[in-house]
């Protein structure tokens, strides 16, 4: 029987425990996908455009993959759409692929090459072209295009993560076509438009000033235009504003210094200690606006961007150098708390590349504040063991009921059931060892797994 | 049957294991509970009044179990003994029983629940009225007063905390009392005595110096009362004085450094710098005056206490928003360990809540220092998976020997045969574990596990 | 059957993972050992002069074994070799032998005692003058002597750690001897030679100068006589230059700064920052001195070396009080990383004490940069369950190619076969749990374990 069908997969080896498991995994196996964050392009799925080649859809613009083939030795622009052929990248990837074994990519690929495009076996460099070609098949059926794979894959909600001033057509028409049942949302990310270094910040200022701030200017129309803009990703059906920072740092600065701050950082004079101390300020705004306009707030922060400056400068961001910091929320999140860690339907949702954090903060933030979940495990983190070392950490002071629910945050259209997929087995598997040890009943936890799977995310990202 | 009086409960899912298991935990089971750090009030003990509710017994005092009711929406004042009669706390307790599945809270609440007040199955909204007329009943038996249950507890040794200038009057009554066959010890806690920022820091040292320097005044003064008054404890049985500070920094200060800072600290003239140093320099005094004087020295760092201000400034503190914060050993002890590490019975347990610091620091330390015990798992980390980690993360390094002992530190005195028994259970997984993976042999299991639970409190603490 | 010698040691409990990792161990069992760091003397195996007595080999050079026999109160003193007979320490040692239970030196010693020395049974105070007498037979014997164990346990590389002046002289002789048909190679560490704090630098520099650097001068000279050193171990052997630093920070200065500093620290003035600056300084030097001389570069960090300053002064450094501190890798080994992060055939392994970093931060950099892989877990981490939590941490992003292989680090000869053994059993242990849990079929898993156990120190090393 092959790894990526085997019914146990993931499941604790233990035949007791597995038994309880395989019960438990029975009750939301066919439930369906809630996504409430992730990185898929809304126009793919609304324009239904075919998948062009296996190395663009399964390689290139997954850099969880194209790290490892590179941390191999093969360079960079071997493994880019303009320099190479997809069937030279493809070939690298096959080269590559026993250095995935034991990885959560490579639980993904085989899964999806398996499940969702009828390959089976290794990779190898001696199958490259035969995978390559027999996947290339598969994606020129009409059966295979994002529409009907999307259908497919049981998905009932998936969000995507927009710029503020997008127009979200796509999301718009997919919302009003009659022949879609499924909702694909819209997310609020102005990182660009807070971040003082972020190279388009000077420019995109000026564009949601003139475009979104009723006339307004200055600081004064910048908030304008962000709370505008929010607004109008609410009317095209947005739930969350999400955010990636350096730090978790929150901060309420007085009106009239943080004016100063952003017109100081307007005539680029701004230092690093400004850019700091404004974003922590802008957290702070995002939570009164999120507090206002009802969107759940998401914090994404402690990954160091672009880490090999080398390889940012020629191949751009997003490229498998984002590299985890240690990340500290107790204290840094606390003026931010302060002021709305209480607030009425406020939802503010933690995520960390810092295990640490699990156990020592964010469970105990979660286990007293009514604003505060747990965010899924992230990026590096989305992976079997680190989603059991997760929930190990948070549930014995936290629970059940302050976490997110699964997010998988991925760029990845055809990994999404996969690692859905995974998730549910994972949470099976740590509250199957629950039953085991007689910590919760075995009715109970064929309850809690429900609420984890799928009363969770639309819980806490008001879906 | 029943989760809470399950004979395998916590003990690991492996049949093989879980045999080995069983056995150690029966060689430990009926042993007397050792508790040498605690909350409980020792007049209650003495005064032998009936608990008034149930709600007042096992819900409002109990920041662990507050604290996961007002996450999920209940406004603190409604969790308040002034505001809501105890039925309708008890009410809001019960609808939120079933978020304290796979909590250590719920675990422990459980226990009590069936074991101590025989009420059997869950609570649930429906439930409320019904449990509260149960427990209350019992509460009303004479079977069930604090001295009852001490007794049926079997508890041999219970350590209060105590205020430096408290009288222990009941400590005293209870030693004399020959119809009271265990031992209640006060402990020394002079935190509001030696932390510049408490609010009553200035008043205490007023009344410290007035009351017990022997006639002297100013910093010299301050010590002597100090000296005195841990004396006093000593006296009235003592074993140990505690310490709560955010961080562990301790400090030699020249005398007159000190004496200026103290000075400089009454006037009110301090700064948050003067505060850290004047609390590390007292630390490394409190070192000074446990060699001499023979109480162990206990040090619990890295909370920041009263997270949510709001909630503070209405509620006051220990209301559930205490959060841990990282913590880092190794640098900021060094201080005192550089005079104290190796004094001739000097013995100093040091507590964590940032798991991180077991295997890197505690066990590291406690592995050269003779004076340095690694101090069990605490607050949101005695749970049984963290305490799991614990034990995974010091012994190899450590082993058995230099470690605390279990510690309930609990201010639930219902709950404290519920908490030595988990911890029981923990110990024996862990060691059925090393025995069946070949690394200790059963005989010497069965004689760790006595050391764990019985010898290694005694030892630690001096009893 | 005795623990030292029962077959499945080590080994999971559930019965079909063991059956698993049984099979999986028994694929490496008998491959040769590649021990790619330590601290063994080339000399003890080149001039075969026999070992003295038990507690000279294997109580006293063993700060492992010597600080848990301290921490039982046994001062310094009595374990030093001038202060007390061989027979007296060991008999210290054998007292102290129940505290090793659970320990990783525990594990070590007694498989030494029984598989090296044919002692069976648990030591004890008692039992101290007997098995001191039963192994002094044994070590008096021809077939115990360096070079005959060398044989026994199959030791096909060993590398040792040296001075950057010394001459290897028994590295050459070795391996000129037609006889002895191992490798011991000479690594090159030149911390006396960059660390400004040494106590020796000053005079290091000094004589690095006047015998290294062509007849160059001043910090030009400085790094023509590290680079010449450096080739001078390249030409008898070595294969890689470790680091032993505080924190992994690196740093490029413009020659003129760097040359300005190291004159400043030569007259004495440097500060405790330029200290920092030029070690950060150095790293990034070594590092480019190894992308040209291909010398593999180590780099240990987070240790707080002779935390206890009495016991330094009395007995020097490796006495036991090296405590591990908190450690970040992300932004200190970044400006290296920037320069040489992707040059050819340059191999950069990073190690930790601070387990947080491995999630976090190796697995990471691991899985991007090709020149990174990441160390074995090291001093305290080198345990079972360590290494355990050590897979789980990086594998489900680095995969098994970006680890360095197992690294003894040890300077306890007699050791090294049972710490090799350990980790074996480790990596089947955590395979057979993947298998079981179909993560990777079995075929595969019996690749990977030879993998991990013999090709990733050649290949990680260059051997």
């Amino acid at each position: 029987m092959s790894l990526a069908t085997h019914p146990d997969r993931l499941l604790p080896a233990d035949p007791g425990t597995r038994g309880i498991a395989r019960e438990l995994l029975q009750r939301v196996q066919d439930l369906p996908i809630i996504s409430p964050h992730g990185h898929v392009d809304a126009a793919v799925i609304e324009q239904n455009t075919p998948f062009p080649d296996p190395a663009a859809l399964l390689v290139t613009p997954d850099h969880y993959v194209t790290r490892l083939i590179h941390a191999s030795g093969i360079s960079m622009d071997k493994l880019q759409p303009g320099n190479a052929t997809p069937r030279e990248i493809w070939r690298h990837f096959c080269a590559a692929w026993p250095l995935f074994d034991g990885t959560a990519s490579g639980y993904w690929l085989r899964t999806q090459f398996e499940s969702v495009f009828g390959w089976r076996g290794e990779l190898s460099a001696e199958k490259a072209d035969a995978s390559f070609d027999s996947i290339s098949a598969k994606l020129a059926e009409p059966g295979f295009r994002p529409r009907e794979l999307f259908k497919d894959f049981n998905i009932e909600v998936l969000a995507t993560t927009d710029d503020p001033l997008d127009n979200l057509e796509s999301h718009r028409a997919l919302a009003e076509d009659p022949s879609f049942h499924s909702r694909v949302l819209p997310t609020f990310r102005p990182d660009a438009y807070i971040n003082i270094a972020h190279p388009q910040w000077a420019a995109n200022v000026e564009r949601i000033i003139s475009e979104a701030s009723d006339g307004g200017s200055g600081y004064r129309g910048y908030l304008t235009a962000l709370e505008n803009r929010r607004r109008y990703f609410v009317d095209h059906g947005a739930v969350s504003a999400d955010h990636g920072v350096r730090t978790p740092a929150t901060l309420k600065l007085e009106e009239a210094d943080a004016e100063a701050l952003f017109e100081k950082a307007r005539s680029g004079q701004a230092t690093a200690h400004d850019r700091d101390v404004f974003e922590a300020h802008m957290m702070y705004q995002m939570a009164r606006m999120s507090v206002e306009d009802g969107l759940v707030m998401t914090i994404h922060p402690g990954s160091y961007r672009n880490h090999h400056q080398p390889t940012f400068e020629e191949f751009g961001a997003d490229t498998g150098h984002d590299i985890p910091v240690a990340t500290n929320y107790t204290e840094s999140i606390r003026p931010l708390l302060q002021d709305f860690g209480t607030a009425k339907d406020f939802h503010l949702v933690l995520f960390t590349l810092d295990e640490t954090v699990f156990s020592r903060e964010l469970a105990p933030l979660a286990g007293f504040y009514p604003s505060v979940y747990i965010g899924a495990p992230w990026w590096f983190l989305d992976a079997p063991d680190a989603m059991l070392r997760f929930r190990s950490a948070v549930t014995e002071t936290a629970g059940f009921s302050r976490s997110s629910g699964f997010i998988d945050d991925t760029r990845a259209f055809c990994s999404i059931p996969a690692r859905h997929d995974a998730s549910r087995r994972i949470e099976a598997s740590f509250l199957a060892r629950l039953v085991a040890e007689h910590r919760i009943s075995e009715d109970r936890a064929h309850e809690l797994i429900v609420d984890v799977v799928d009363s969770s995310p639309r819980r806490v990202f008001k879906l």
